[in-house]
């Protein structure tokens, strides 16, 4: 299982954002539609063995988590209005500290960072930052692995202090600062080719765009 | 100089289609903005050594190139929706042989895969397929390189006969097959982490999604 938490600063915590402007009035809601497109989707379907958490702490109610749950996720398309509209039902929903379904493999709930470095006891956490240690030096001893990764602010000192008392390890992918949807593609190009040594995949790369979905 | 080409079998050549609905009406060219993004934007800036060329070819008006110059562009955001407003507005041009600017940094002109094919004569083709040899053991090779990507429908046998036929090498990116965005991603960071070894670069990784533009 690979989970990955984005923290989107100012994505809103109400459903009813306009679609035509994920950037603006949705508050960057863009970056973690973009990163949700890149957590699950391959190019003959979906990645069933990743979950994508987006902690939401944009105004008007701010602290809510949606996960997309790959394993049984439906109706999610590559583009990121697909992902917007989905984020947008479950904003919809009344929220509280349990998780709701709104479609399936979408889920939402109250909660922070906290709530989420709490679930992710016992697992191996990771928190993407440029000075990290590559994550081709360490993906060999990677397992069970909890990705974290900020939006276009980064993420705070004082979440930066929680990230690293929760026991996060800090990785990089490569020389150059880029955007969290880029980076979530290389973590899963370098954890897939590990795969693939152990047991070779059947379907291989590039090609296309097709989607089953 | 990286240059990119992606052919777009469906993607519309006349630029009244609907920017809220870029995957269906105007012919997935949701395909063609997200390789827009991935090739073009860095956490903090733009990659000024990259030329994309979207290769439409769908109705009304097939054959068409739209290029983005990354050294002059201005007004792209990550988002869709931005690259595919900058495609409408270079579809909006009367199209000739001869390139036409609409917007700073975005070409556009009449053109079909032997067009392109001519215009890289002596430069290093690499055609991304799944059987292709792996970028990491090629990467020291590759020397001003063209990379030429499918969409959806992937590449037609008639244009592969063209393609290989104008000396491209067949290159993959792993072991699973991806959208061509992610692929984009892959080939940038593994070009990026060698010339970071030759000058290592100043500022580097992750974090975050911060944009200049």
């Amino acid at each position: 299982m690979r989970d990955i938490v984005i923290i989107g600063h100012k994505a809103m915590t109400s459903g009813d954002f306009p679609l035509n402007d994920l950037p603006g009035s949705a508050g960057r809601m863009d970056i973690l539609c973009r990163c949700v497109s890149s957590a699950l989707f391959l190019s003959f379907g979906m990645r069933r063995d990743v979950n994508v958490h987006l902690l939401l702490l944009g105004e008007p109610d701010p602290g809510k988590i949606v996960r997309f749950d790959g394993m049984t996720l439906r109706y999610l398309n590559p583009d990121e209005r697909s992902s917007g509209s989905l984020i947008q039902k479950a904003l919809k929903k009344e929220a509280s500290e349990y998780e709701v379904r709104s479609t399936p493999g979408v889920w939402v709930r109250r909660g922070d960072l906290k709530t989420l470095l709490e679930q992710f006891k016992g697992r191996t956490l990771l928190y993407l930052r440029e000075d990290g240690a590559d994550i081709k030096e360490v993906a060999r001893e990677i397992t069970d692995p909890v990705f974290i990764l900020g939006d276009h602010t980064g993420v705070t000192e004082e979440e930066e202090v929680e990230i690293l008392g929760a026991g996060a390890k800090i990785i990089s992918v490569g020389p150059i600062s880029l955007h969290s949807n880029h980076c979530i593609t290389l973590i899963h190009n370098e954890l897939d080719r590990l795969e693939a040594e152990v047991e070779p995949a059947v379907e291989s790369e590039c090609e296309a765009d097709r989607v089953e979905n």
